[in-house]
């Protein structure tokens, strides 16, 4: 079954790097997929880029069949979106949300493995007048749609060549991670990522690690207290319930190379602490997958990048490295 | 002239690394140096580890030819410590202490070029009877008391093979970083970095770049307002002094390859910020630069490691680096 893929914001570079991507898809063994867009702006976007490339609309069964002669599959959309781009173009937010419910939708169907979904911005989110903070957490409302009795807490992991990390607390200041550090969200967040490691990363005794909130982890209480009073609890009743998570250990020894071979993932207290290692080693081909759904979904760890959209500049590794794992995954799923 | 070494905690790994690397020094190439310390410890240690090693005590001004003849040349000082290893052993404090201040004193006297000091605890400059928060600020206050007409602020620079950062905060917990993250701490210490990019490092135009406080550095005022409030503005008054720095940037996308080849040290918010980037790239090599002291002062970037002590499984590659790099700054240093 092919993987669906959302165009992401017509006005930023996902179109292009999904034409490119699929130009060489050969030479980059890409699994076979299929593009939810306007199709009218992936021929823009080819044209644009002096791509020659063969578009071919077709429903999500006829995908594959097409992928294989050498078309690129566009599953077209009811909206259409202005197939300009740039950052002072029009956003499109009715036709970027309906890719985003459609791919879904597919999965929900069995029509396409998993979603893979190219950078939109939030603006766009709240132009369609929802009030999802992000990409990640809309996903988290349409599985809880799709799968009603289903359990979705959409939780963002990171995923390099060689280190997975996930940010307990995400997108918030600084100055709200203490508040935010509590033993329920650590031992949520630890618990789905134990459990998505073993269902869909096909590892059989997924090893977790928790890096200290403060410096040095709290260095026995003399810096903060919440590694004594939060991050400690939270790993033994982890512990008992036989998930196999070591720390709270210091965030800066935790992600050079003999330490990293002591876990499959490091559950890191904010956004920086879990970003800035897996960024600083592979940072074009980190990908972040949504862990916590009923389905397989990856993106690129990118934005649309509207300032150099349609200068055929845009790397494409992350969105590769995206679409390989999603299709790695759909194939490890055994829930 | 040669370095001065301190032995630090004589129940650490900090004599048995000096040791290894004397006898390896001609293939490490190592830069003349010799010990302030206890020469017992030095020959019980050597002689748990099977070192043959020639010891020479002897004065500073002794020392290259010693050096250069084969001994090992160590200074001694009026206090001893056990010569026992472990974190059981009771602490010797007044022999720490007293290699740390007369190693400046050797520098303020022109009989040592710089100095390197290996690991001690902060209980030991407690013990001691100082109220001194680190090995750092106690050489600021020496500084001071030696240089009393010179500034002295030591400020933190983690070094790489191919990464600078520098802490603005340093040893608090998250909790208190934003209250800490004003504009007169990140000018202060961004101009103590250029001058001394400048005139320890031989950059003759130092490129800063500052991280963002907060998750993509703020976005516009949406996750946190420091970015807008506080780093923006520092930005600015350092531009219009003339200081070359870039920002504030979003932390995780500062620190891969091409990111780094931009500016010649990043000013990072806080302690994890910092040190995460430089240890994941170079766990081991990353050395401790303290700037802004009228003298050069590098450590090693790790602790005392007494659960390993005296059984020769110690990396010596931080100390070695650390060395080899307060030998350059000191031909460098143009002050």
């Amino acid at each position: 079954m092919p993987l669906v893929v959302t165009m992401g914001d017509p006005a930023g570079i996902g179109p292009e790097l999904l034409l490119a991507i699929w130009r060489d898809r050969a030479q980059l063994s890409m699994p076979p997929f299929y593009v939810l867009a306007d199709s009218a702006v992936m021929e823009a976007r080819a044209s644009d880029l002096g791509f020659d490339i063969p578009i071919a609309v077709c429903t999500p069964e006829e995908a594959s069949e097409r992928f294989d002669e050498g078309r690129l599959p566009v599953v077209a959309l009811k909206n259409y979106a202005d197939t300009r781009c740039g950052a002072d173009i029009p956003a499109s937010p009715e036709v970027i949300v309906e890719a985003i419910a459609t791919a879904v939708e597919h999965v929900k169907a069995g029509r396409a493995s998993g979603v893979v979904t190219a950078p939109i911005t939030k603006k766009s989110l709240y132009a369609a007048g929802f009030q999802h903070p992000g990409h990640t957490e809309f996903l988290g409302a349409l599985a809880q749609q799709y799968w009603p009795v289903e359990p979705a807490e959409p939780v963002m992991m990171l995923a390099g060549p060689d280190l997975r990390t996930v940010p307990v607390t995400v997108h918030i200041p600084v100055d709200a991670i203490s508040a935010a550090w509590t033993q329920e969200r650590i031992t949520t967040v630890a618990r789905i990522v134990a459990k998505d490691l073993r269902n869909r990363f096909g590892i059989v005794e997924p090893r977790l690690v928790l890096a200290g909130l403060n410096p040095h982890a709290g260095e026995g209480g003399t810096i903060g207290t919440e590694d004594e009073d939060v991050s400690h609890p939270a790993v033994e009743e982890l512990r008992a319930e036989g998930i196999n998570i070591a720390g709270p250990l210091p965030g800066d020894t935790l992600f050079h190379a003999r330490a990293r071979k002591t876990y499959d993932a490091a559950l890191c207290a904010y956004h920086d602490q879990a970003l800035i290692p897996v960024k600083t080693l592979a940072f074009d081909e980190t990908v972040n997958v949504t862990l916590g759904l009923p389905f397989v979904r990856t993106s690129p760890d990118h934005g649309t990048a509207f300032d150099i959209a349609s200068r055929g500049i845009a790397c494409p590794d992350s969105l590769v490295a995206a679409i390989r794992l999603a299709a790695t995954l759909c194939e490890g799923d055994v829930r």
